[in-house]
């Protein structure tokens, strides 16, 4: 006899369909697996009488997403709305209902993820999150349950498509970033709102979650150092190709003296590593921890059925362990009287390699004038290229590559560098990350 | 209060060593993530006097395993002795005294992996072996818990790192596979006989469990095409370069109209895809399942730290589950009354693309006697290219990439152009991956 899950959702759009299409696809590989059956029994949307992309014969359509957190007979609700106000009240209620939750809200789980571990803690439920994260690729579990034998140093990743495909159709295609995201936008992949993706809000709420589950700490995402794409320029982006990297868009955590840094910037990566060729759409995330040594998970990071892969395997997750609580794995990967406060370390304290470009009046001397700003801060200079004025120009660029430094310095050079007479623009800053 | 959960080694090398190194040097972090202790209390060697990388003080040695697996004080044993006779016997002891095993012997699970699971299955235990397909990197997780609720459609592996190491030396360096192997075996990446790793025997038993996980088959290593790297020389890995492609060690296994592929050998790889980047002693899995889309796993795919890093996340998933049978994952990521034997497809069926090299003396319409022995298969051809002869010989090299095609046509074919009095040597034949 197969034992029957019944699952409830909030919301059925692009994902919850792709779940409803997924669970029926594969219905008969699940239950091999899993000796279970996954049926979703209801579903909560806006509209009843909206297209779906997927079958309703077999589930009840509701607008009263209470009639699904109040359900007696539903053992699981998944929610899939988006936004941090009505989908944590029916979360807390499903949880207060002695329900298991699954999620793909990262912004949820980022901003009121602290709230939501002390419920599910006391109801003693299960609250799964892989769908929040970096789509199909696997990474919550690898954190929580993979790496547990090792103390996480770091965490540095593609944890959003929009912004990679941008920066990979820049690089490739050799196109402005305002040109590109329109073409994005045109084709769906960007929102007509773009800010949450190309400002990097998304990838802080991801690395919020992330580093939580790496270092055992709460969820800090007012705490992520944050900051977008729009400044990339194809100039930067040919630069950073001649020193031998690409340019991509990172959150990263890693454990230092001082803390935790986490932050979401721009980043030059070598071209040999792996995260450089991660391209389009697509999403990585690169590991390094004390035993492990380096790993990266790599996959599809959006769209309704990489996401429902990651839904389906949490509610399989919860469905073996639903009833026991002893055998749940903790939440945040952490018993949750473990989980401990942090430093985060503030952007001035960074460790970090910069790029840094700028044009200059093409006068003789003023490579000297800003090596020694450099030199007299401590800072040294790994690679240096300057670039002939075009025809017909008065400026030239000036590009340069930094060792390993602290970012006070940096902002310190900048300003200086600003002040020269000879340089002729605002000082660009990319961060570059030597793995 | 701490749970402590008792364990005992099988073997303390390296492997064993570093899993005694981990648990203490992490147990802080372990404890913080499981609430549990694990505690290695004692350890069988062959030599109780020998020299260890690790601290024995907190353990036991003795050079009678009996004692462990009888000893009804341990929870878990880890076999680390290698081999499928004596760990055999230990292991289903183990079993049948109701212990819970790890292990990291990839022979023992390919080989005789059918009656572990059955002896597990009797007994309620768990058998986990993380540790015994690419170090590391977290796939046997991946493919029995993250891939839930996908069908998996195939994986492909760098699962070798000895063999890996050689093919990158000699793409990178230009140097002979036998000059590389020199080398290797000098620096202790190659045992003194290399057949286990370089004719892919080793790959072949990680591909019989990757197989078994991803389609709820058997385990069958007996019926795994395995073919090694010796015959691959560096005008191979050129004219693959010019192409376009690197050749790499791959274990194969795809489920297609007729069953299921199960293939190691080399394989030229397009420089674009992220296996093809996957250099050195590192190991990687490219997983593509209907939902989940493309996916891939990198890391590092031995050594002492990165293989207890797996054998510690099976520990601590064996620890949370014990006792509790119902919250088990099967031991093959499928019920153990749902794995079914799938026809294995014999070499004759591939279907795949192929790479032939092959020297001809240089006399006109050479290519078209070439071509017409293809055109008569039906067998199109996607690229040659043809190489003057080098001054003072009197042979050109050829090669071309045919498009998908059936094994059959193109063994047949090599037949026929080994025939041709044109063609000066044998036909070398890589196949080629489309991913």
């Amino acid at each position: 006899m197969t034992d029957v899950i019944k699952i409830g959702l909030l919301g059925l759009g692009t994902v919850g369909g792709g779940t409803v299409n997924v669970i029926q696809r594969n219905a008969a590989e699940i239950t091999r697996r899993t000796g279970k059956s996954l049926q979703i029994v209801a579903a909560a949307v806006r509209d009843i009488n909206a297209d779906r992309i997927c079958s309703t014969d077999a589930l009840e359509l509701t607008e009263d997403a209470l009639s699904i957190v109040d359900n007696p007979e539903i053992d699981i609700v998944v929610e899939l709305m988006g936004g941090t106000d009505a989908a944590f009240d029916l979360v807390i209620r499903a949880i207060g209902n002695g329900k298991h939750v699954v999620t793909a809200n990262k912004a949820l789980i980022a901003i009121r993820g602290n709230e939501i571990v002390q419920a599910a803690e006391q109801a003693k439920v299960m609250v799964a999150f892989e769908a929040a994260v970096a789509g199909s690729i696997g990474i919550i579990k690898a954190l929580r349950e993979g790496f547990s034998g090792n103390q996480i140093r770091s965490v540095a990743g593609i944890i959003n498509g929009t912004g990679n495909y941008i920066l990979t159709a820049m690089g490739d295609e050799h196109r402005d970033f305002s040109d590109v995201l329109a073409e994005a936008q045109a084709l769906g992949y960007a929102e007509a709102d773009p800010s949450f993706d190309v400002d990097g809000i998304d990838a802080a709420h991801k690395l919020t979650i992330m580093a939580s589950l790496s270092f055992g700490m709460p969820l800090c995402f007012d705490q992520v150092f944050t900051q977008g794409i729009r400044d990339i320029t194809l100039a930067d982006i040919q630069m950073a190709d001649e020193f031998g990297y690409r340019i991509k868009h990172l959150g990263i955590a890693r454990r230092t003296e001082d803390g935790v840094e986490l932050r979401v910037h721009p980043t030059l990566v070598s071209k040999e590593h792996l995260l450089a060729n991660v391209n389009g759409v697509m999403n990585a995330v690169y590991v390094d921890a004390d035993a492990a040594g380096p790993s990266l998970l790599y996959g599809a990071g959006a769209g309704a059925d990489p996401t429902a892969s990651s839904i389906v395997a949490d509610l399989v997750d919860v469905a073996r362990s639903m009833g026991s609580p002893a055998t749940h794995v903790p939440t945040l990967g952490f018993q949750a009287s473990q989980v401990e406060e942090l430093a985060v370390v503030p952007q001035a304290s960074f460790r970090s390699a910069y790029f840094l470009r700028m044009e200059v009046t093409d006068q003789p001397g003023v490579l000297a004038e800003i090596s020694s700003i450099f030199a007299a801060l401590g800072v040294s200079i790994e690679a240096v290229n300057q670039k002939e004025p075009p025809r017909g120009a008065d400026t030239a660029s000036i590009s340069l590559i930094t060792q390993l430094t602290d970012e006070a310095k940096i902002i310190n050079a900048i300003g200086k560098l600003e002040d020269l007479s000879q340089v002729a623009s605002a000082v660009n800053l990319i961060r570059v990350e030597q793995f």
